[in-house]
Formats: structure tokens, C-alpha cells, sequence
């Protein structure tokens, strides 16, 4: 499944993707070594992080310019609070930490510096800057999942695999690809990267996503 | 249904109030003697005011400081850019106006004044000075429609009627309703009259108000 | 002096930028038979306009890229808070009208419609969106002074039109069409009209010009 | 010199406080044992960090609700861009550093949560979330540079620890001091910690400064 033409040239621009997508957090996942307080800890962190990242779909909606970008950054906002938080909460849950715990897990730097960043790209720019800093977490996850799924050697993290490597996810990728090559093509025209925003727009992706290899490098330091 | 103890103290601290719920165009739509014209181009308008309504909705959940907060704000857009909207689709539809139409309509002064009101309450303070902006249309229709249902006279406008009257709007303007006293509550604390904030927040309810009878007037003129 | 390129640009291909700049408005302060009550009632509304033109040129701030952009955008908020203002306190002040009083005016709603659209324009989109609202104000006072420099009949209202057609004023024109020429080249291009992006920009600019007619007959009914 | 009454109270309700203003890397101003390059580091840091907090205290201007409000954070902004930075470019260009390059530096993880969190406070909540977020580096650094200038060992550092010693940067402290408790009593009253606000204004102040503490500690590790 294609993720779009604008992220296949924002991620190809992107110095910082490899050390993302094949982050030595992402291969514990494949082999079963990363210790389970890890990733609870992860777990704990990410329930945090993706209340903010739903802050920021949602101010996706409010910079929306027609009723199908807002319908698709809606339901992107629905989804997130609905179903992917709902996930973390009931995998928690089985661990004996309840949604109360996990609102009130102390934010760490690493995890701040993204999802604020992201919100400020909205912020002082228009809705191809949130996007491009949205970019990295969505796609990247869909990256990662299906290539874990490929090279897995363990069944530990099958369920959190599973997830980001199915066809629901897979889809939310398509999705979001979608919405981001119309809103390109929309604001920028045909051939986006002979327009001085493309280098503009590759920085906040690459920006974006350094901040994911740090929020990596935090899931391994506890 | 009640709608809340604090919209009760917003509304009855509103001087524009009755102009806004006992407005010669809601009269027009009980007796049946709005023009058919002019609630097309009340629809039309209507339209373009939701789309920014829902904008408005969308920042709101960026304003959120819990989950639940979260929950009930991002349902509002969803219920906003999937339901209520669909309704003047379809509406407009039966009229012969197709939604590209809609999306295109000009965009009148008083429509445009109380939507952009709204976002800038948003941006300028905090969430409850947007609840305190959002909350006249909301609680406004529901007021209105379950005043029309008891008094109408003519079935003209039993669809739009209904709607407002009907218990599926009520429990929104319930669940608005204790959205808001939650939010005051946490914001606030129990007795938020005694306040420097009441004030300000009565005088954002009003301003809001006076702009939603300013939306009615453009209806009987279109 | 020129205002820029892009500025004339945006003027041509803005419908309503005649019936701004030729309104009878302006031809009332040129030949001396606006009545004394409507200017006064027109400097309260302007410097409750002003407190918000100010918040958008701030908006400005916190939407540039460039230190370049950030001096020019911080200046304005700069002059427009301690002089321009000023101003308005001083001539209201000689007519027994004080700040406080000044402050408190009930904002008309055409007043509203202006101010909260261009806040609007920043929020929803980059700094690009929010000069094209911002430069109908500021540009179509520096030619509507010119412009009645030229062609008064009476002094009673030269205090006023000194202002805008003298050399402080026309640099700030100057200055605010240069930064806009740099900030459309730095995110559009050289030419700027081949994109999708000038027929929104436009639009925008026509949207404000509008509201500056809404504004001015206002003026004319107190 | 006092920086008011809130100040004071967030200040002494905040955990991280003391490893902020008593750092190693303060320490190592005083005794003049920083090295040279590690100040360099840290200035060029600096540099970016003032951009980002001179749009911090852009978007409060845009929150004020006052005129009086709008004239001390628009000087702020003013002071932050024509005078704070150009103290960093002056020291930086004697060091061989121009502004270019300066504006090119690539901002640091630390250095980017730190400011992207400010200005997320201020989208979030009110003027209030933003100024809890703002004031640990405004005072901070009052209270670093009296401290310093009463205990140095050395005068290395003699430049930069005059700076924040001085009058002028002490009057800023206590105008944005005055600032505060003005805004505070005008939204929350005379008793704010009794407000249920007040929890999560200490909050804010604390988050912010455990970003100050990491601040330094990036300064420390180039």
C-alpha cells in the first residue's frame, strides 16, 4: 500500500529516517529482547504523547480549507482518542496500571519536545507544516509495523506489531497520504518541489522526525 | 432536560437573550410565514457557519485539559461535520443546490463576524472563554426548537423543528451543558460567580448572543 | 512611493477595492461634511480596532520565519500600540472623551467582522494568509490620505489626512509592502501569480477590503 | 528589588527551582571555569531560544486583555528582538560568529522543548498559562545574575553576568513581576491560591523550569 508521493519525497529527504525506522528500539520489538518495564514505560509515555497528537490533528481541522480535508483530519482526531489511546489503556490495563496513572505520568523531555513542536509547526504555519511535522509518527509507525511484521523472530510484541502492521492502520497510512498529496497539490500545485516551501516542508519532516529517534532512545532509558 | 447550572447563569445574565430565542425569524419558521427563499438562504449560510462552528469545536479540543474534555469536544466536531452538516446537504439537495454550491456561498458580514468571534474568544483566552462563545448557538437551538415544538401553529418547518426539539439535539445540549460545568468547575472551583472571571465570561456569552441575532436578521434578509 | 508588487497585484484583482477607497466616507472627510459626532463615533470604533489590529500584526510575530520578518512585524505592533493609538487617545481626548471611555466602546459587529477575520486568516493559515487580510487596511489608508491630499476641499478633517498622507505614514506602507514582496518570494517564488496559492491570497484580500466597506458604512451610521 | 507577589509564590511552590538557578553551568559563570567553546555553545543556543521566546511573548500581546497588558508585553517583545538578541550577535561577532550563521544553528532537543512548550502554554490556556511559562526565564535570570554578581570568583564571564545584574534587566524582571500580579488579580482575584488555577500555574512554572534545567545542562555537553 502507497503512502503518497509527497511523503515518499519527504521521507527520501530525510537524513534522520533510517536511524528512526530501524532504531535499535524498533529491532528489540522484532527479536523479543526489549525488557517488558521498557515498554511499559513506553506504553506510558506514548498514552501521553498521543494526547497531544491528537491536539494537534484537531488543530488540523480548525486550518482545514474544504469540508473533505476537515472530514479526514476529523476523523483522524476521532480515531486517535477512540481507538489507538483505547489501546494503550486496555495493554496498561493488563498490567495493573489504570487510565488515571496513566494521565498523570510525569511527561518526559524527549516526549514534550515532539508533540509541542508539532503543534508550533501548525501554529506558525499553515496546514501543509502541520502535516509534514504529523508525517514521521503516522507514517513511520506503518513503516515499522510492516516491516517488523517481515523480520520478526519473536512473538513478544505481536500484538503491538500486528496493530501498526494491519490492514486498519495500513489504511489510516493511505489515508493520511491521500489527504497530504491533495493538500499539496491544493496550496502548492503540481510540482511541489520546485517551490521554495518543498525545503521548507522536508526540515519540519526531518525535524520531526530526529524527535522520534530521541523518543526512541528515551523508551530505552527508563 | 436541563442544559446545566452554569449556562443557566450565563443565560440569565444575557440581556440579548430573548431578542435572539423569541426573534421574528424563529417566530416565521412556527407560524409557517418564512419565505421558502428565505430559509434556503438561511441553510445556505447555515451551512457555511457550521464549517467554521466546527473549526471553532476542533480548537476547542487543542483547549482540553483532561481526557473526558477531549472525549466530549472532539464528539461535537464529529457530530457537527458528519450529521448536522449532512442535514443542510441533504435539505439543500431536495432544493436542488448541490454541496459544492453550498461550500461556495458567499459568505455574508453577520454570518462571518460571529464565527470568527468565536475562534478569536479560542485563540485570546482559554477554554472556557470559548465554551462561553460557543454556548449560545448550541443551548440556543435546543431552547428554540423545543419552544417551537410546543407553540408552532404550521408544519412548514416541522423538519427543522423537530430536529432541535428532538432528543438527540437534547441530549447534546445536555452533554454540552455538563462539558461546561465540569470545565468551570475545574477552572474556576464551586462558586464561580464570586469570580473576576464571571464577568468576562457573561460579557463573551452576550457578545455571542448579540451576533447570533444578527445572523437571524441577515436570514430575513437575504 | 510604491507599496510592492504584490500589493498591486492583490489591489488589481480586488473587486471591492474601489467602493473602499472612493467611499463616500472618505469623500465626506475630503470635503469637509462628515459630521463632527460620526468622526468621533468613527475614532472610538477605530481604536477598539486598533487594540485588535495590533493582537493580529503580533500574530504576525509569532508566524515569521526570519529575524528580518520578526523586526518589521514587531515594529508595527510597536507603532501601532504607542503611536497610533496614541493618536486617536489624543484627538478623543480634545473632544472630552477619555481612554477609559475609549476602551469601553461597544464594539459594532462590522468592527468585529474585520478584526476577527484577519485573526482568523493568521490562525488558519501562514504568515501570507494574515498580510493578505492585513494589507487592506494599511495599504488603502496610505492611498485614501494621498489621495485626499490631493484632492480636498477643506481643512476640517487635515489632521486626519495629514496622518496617512504624510511621510511617517507612507513609509510604514513602503516597509509593510516590501515585507510582504520578501515573505511572497521566501514561500511562493518569483511568480507568485502561477500559483494556487495568489487566487486564495486574493480572495483573502478581498474578503478584508469588503469589511473595510462594511467599516465605513458603519462610520456614516452611528 | 521584588518581582512581585505571584512570582514569589510559583517560585517557592516550584521543586526544580533550585537546580535551575543554582546549576553547575551558573557555577561555572561565576568562577570563570566554563570553557570558552562551551559558552559559545550556548549562546548560539541562546540566540535561537530569544527568537522562539520573542514569539512567545508576541502571542501574549495577543492574549492581553488590556491596553495596558498589550504595552508591557509588546515592549517585551520589542526589548527581546532589538536589544536582548543583538547583545547575543555582538558577543557572538567577536567571536567571529556572524548572524547568519548564528540563525542557522541547528536547535538542540533541550532547546527546542523548552520555548515550543512555552508557546504551547499560551495556545492552550489564557495569558496566565503563558506568563506561569514564561516567568521562570525572565526571573530566573534575575535572580542568576544578582547572585552571580554578589559571589563570582572571577571575571570571565564579568559581560554576561552585568547584563542580568543591571538595572535594566532588573527593572524588566519587575515590570513583568508587576505584569503578572496585575493579570493574575484581574482574572483569578486577590486570593489566587485558593483558585483551583493555582495548582496548575505552579505546574506550568515547574515544567518550565525543569526545561531551564535542561537548557543548562545541554549547555554543559556541546
Amino acid at each position: 500500500m502507497t503512502y503518497g508521493t509527497v511523503f515518499a519525497g519527504w521521507r527520501d529527504a530525510s537524513p534522520a529516517w533510517p536511524a528512526y525506522t530501524r532504531h535499535a528500539f524498533v529491532q528489540d520489538l522484532g527479536d523479543g529482547t526489549l525488557p517488558r518495564a521498557a515498554f511499559l514505560h513506553y506504553l506510558k509515555q506514548d498514552y501521553v504523547f498521543l494526547v497531544h497528537f491528537a491536539r494537534a490533528w484537531a488543530l488540523a481541522v480548525t486550518k482545514s480549507e474544504t469540508v473533505a480535508e476537515m472530514r479526514l483530519t476529523a476523523a483522524t482526531v476521532h480515531g486517535l482518542i477512540n481507538e489507538e489511546i483505547a489501546l494503550h489503556i486496555k495493554t496498561c490495563a493488563e498490567a495493573g496500571i489504570d487510565e488515571a496513572a496513566l494521565f498523570a505520568t510525569q511527561e518526559r523531555q524527549e516526549n514534550l519536545a515532539y508533540t509541542r513542536y508539532v503543534l508550533d509547526a501548525g501554529h506558525s504555519g499553515d496546514l501543509l507544516d502541520l502535516l509534514a511535522a504529523l508525517a514521521p509518527c503516522v507514517m513511520g509507525y506503518g513503516e515499522i509495523g510492516t516491516y517488523l511484521a517481515q523480520t520478526k523472530t519473536s512473538d513478544t510484541y505481536a500484538g503491538w506489531i500486528d496493530t501498526y502492521a494491519g490492514d486498519a492502520y495500513q489504511q489510516v497510512c493511505a489515508n493520511v497520504g491521500a489527504l497530504i498529496d491533495g493538500a499539496v497539490a491544493r496550496r502548492i500545485g503540481d510540482a511541489p518541489q520546485a517551490s521554495p516551501r518543498w525545503a521548507t516542508l522536508c526540515a519540519r519532516f526531518d525535524t520531526a522526525t530526529r524527535l522520534e529517534v530521541g523518543f526512541w532512545d528515551m523508551g530505552l532509558a527508563p
